[in-house]
């Protein structure tokens, strides 16, 4: 199979989509931005037997590769519009590729995404996506937006992802869907647009990524351990709460949104994510101090086993 | 060195640009296009050992990194404006990303591009480069706007960066440069914007990539191979005619443009290209009979040895 036959494979599966002017096939693809909208572009790479275990289904992988890319267009509140999709692959396998087109368009097709571009090489495994978008001229959720005294909210519930990498075989269908298939939190994103103040996706644990709004936004945070919202499965897997916690807190792979917003938008925030589907959670809020303390139902302060995870925490 | 301070690294690198409301650090990076324009986006990995050799300088690598996506733009007449880069990294070696960056941010300074994104993963050595610029509503310069009665036209000298391939160790400095430091033929595609009607980048040999125009086009084209033109040292290295044709016309990695325009325009090319400096050939014209017809100088018809490049081509 030639590449020329790869790339004509994949074409023929991305129909003509809105705002495209010409799509797969030329040097370039061309796109229409909406008028008085800014252009969202994120890029992400996932790697064999680092990001993702290659034994696992292609359908899987493909899905979580445009998964982690839509959630960082969410984290901003932006409508996604299109993306490219690199991949590096040791021979050329149809069924393989076939499948995992389908799980990759499949999300795309959900939220009206199309895939306008990339390439097809021989090499280790690897996916590189780029998501495009829009949104509103000066309404992004950035990260250094937050505001002393906002609620710190978050989206839908955490470290199930963490659960099943740390539980492997063990892991019930409901922890391994949550690794696998994440939902990248983009009808949520774009309802908190002129609601919340700041926001970030959890793709590295909500301890390290957090960090970064607080850092971005000169201001510290309270946390409420025991606000954190555990799926139900999670708390019958970790019975005990600071192993639980530690999930929800070091784990990544969750790509659920945290984000801030002002005390008065409470029941706004609530109402405006019930609309589309998604649980909020408040918990915690911002304070001037720096630093991040995570509070003890009981009182009192705690510190996970983990840090945040980092590709090269390893290496010095 | 943790992630994070890898891209604090290339964060510090990259001062607030043109168009740029918020560059590396975000979920996103914020762009605003021009009104009236049209979103051009191209997308290429360059992976270690397959499109590189790890052991070459990494600002080497950089810049053909950055080469081969400005000239996918510069092949649809756009004008480039931003960049994101993602790096796949064995281990996070400090001095190496710093090269690498010297080369890559050479180029993009050169064309005032910006690099407002990406990321830094664990994994075998791989750059994937998205790049986008713009261009006027409707003036791209597609594949398949090609009009039988046009002439083929190519830009500078072909076949030098196949021949410091085969020549390996043996290659001259000149030769060498072409293969390692190829030049976007960036403002050559904006002079060309009103002139020509069709135009392709010539990364994977001018034989296979006129192929992909002409079929686009349905149309055929014959081409005088006495016309090709080449560099004093591609002549010096490959004295035999045959040899040097092979190179010019199935070797990758030039990075020209090979074009096609009303003859009425000859002048206006001539012209347009010697202002920006490069050196436009006329080689051929297109006909309606489908295929492309390599004409000897004598008359008569030729084939070369090998095909088009395919990145799966030994594959079945």
């Amino acid at each position: 199979m030639a590449e020329f036959e790869l790339i004509a494979m994949i074409r023929e599966r991305c129909a003509a989509q809105r705002e495209v002017l010409l799509g797969i096939g030329d040097d370039c693809a061309l796109l229409s931005l909406p008028p008085g909208q800014q252009l969202a572009v994120s890029c992400d790479t996932l790697n064999a037997d680092v990001h993702f275990d290659a034994a696992h289904a292609a359908a899987d992988i493909g899905y979580k590769a445009a998964a982690v890319n839509l959630s960082d267009l969410a984290a901003m509140g932006a409508e996604p519009a299109w993306c490219t999709l690199s991949l590096s692959m040791p021979s050329a396998d149809r069924a393989w590729l076939s499948g995992l087109l389908d799980g990759f368009l499949e999300l795309c097709a959900a939220h009206r995404v199309a895939l306008v571009g990339g390439d097809t090489t021989r090499g280790p495994l690897s996916l590189c996506v780029t998501a495009m978008g829009w949104l509103p001229h000066g309404r992004a959720l950035r990260r250094d937006a937050a505001r002393v005294g906002d609620d710190l909210w978050v989206t839908g519930s955490l470290g199930d992802a963490s659960a099943a990498l740390a539980l492997g075989e063990a892991a019930g269908r409901y922890l391994r869907g949550r690794l696998l298939r994440p939902t990248p939190r983009v009808d949520a994103g774009r309802a908190l647009l002129r609601l919340a103040h700041a926001a970030i996706d959890l793709s590295d644990g909500l301890h390290g990524d957090l960090g970064h709004v607080l850092r971005a936004s000169s201001a510290g945070a309270d946390l409420q351990l025991g606000a954190l919202p555990a799926s139900q499965a999670l708390i019958e897997a970790f019975p005990e709460r600071e192993a639980r916690w530690n999930h929800q807190l070091c784990g990544g792979d969750d790509y659920e949104l945290a984000f801030t917003a002002d005390p008065s938008q409470r029941r706004a925030v609530e109402e405006a994510l019930q609309a589309v589907g998604v649980l909020a959670t408040r918990i915690g809020s911002l304070r001037a101090e720096p630093g991040l303390r995570l509070m003890l139902p009981e009182g009192g302060s705690w510190e996970p086993a983990a840090g945040a995870w980092q590709h090269f925490g390893e290496a010095t």
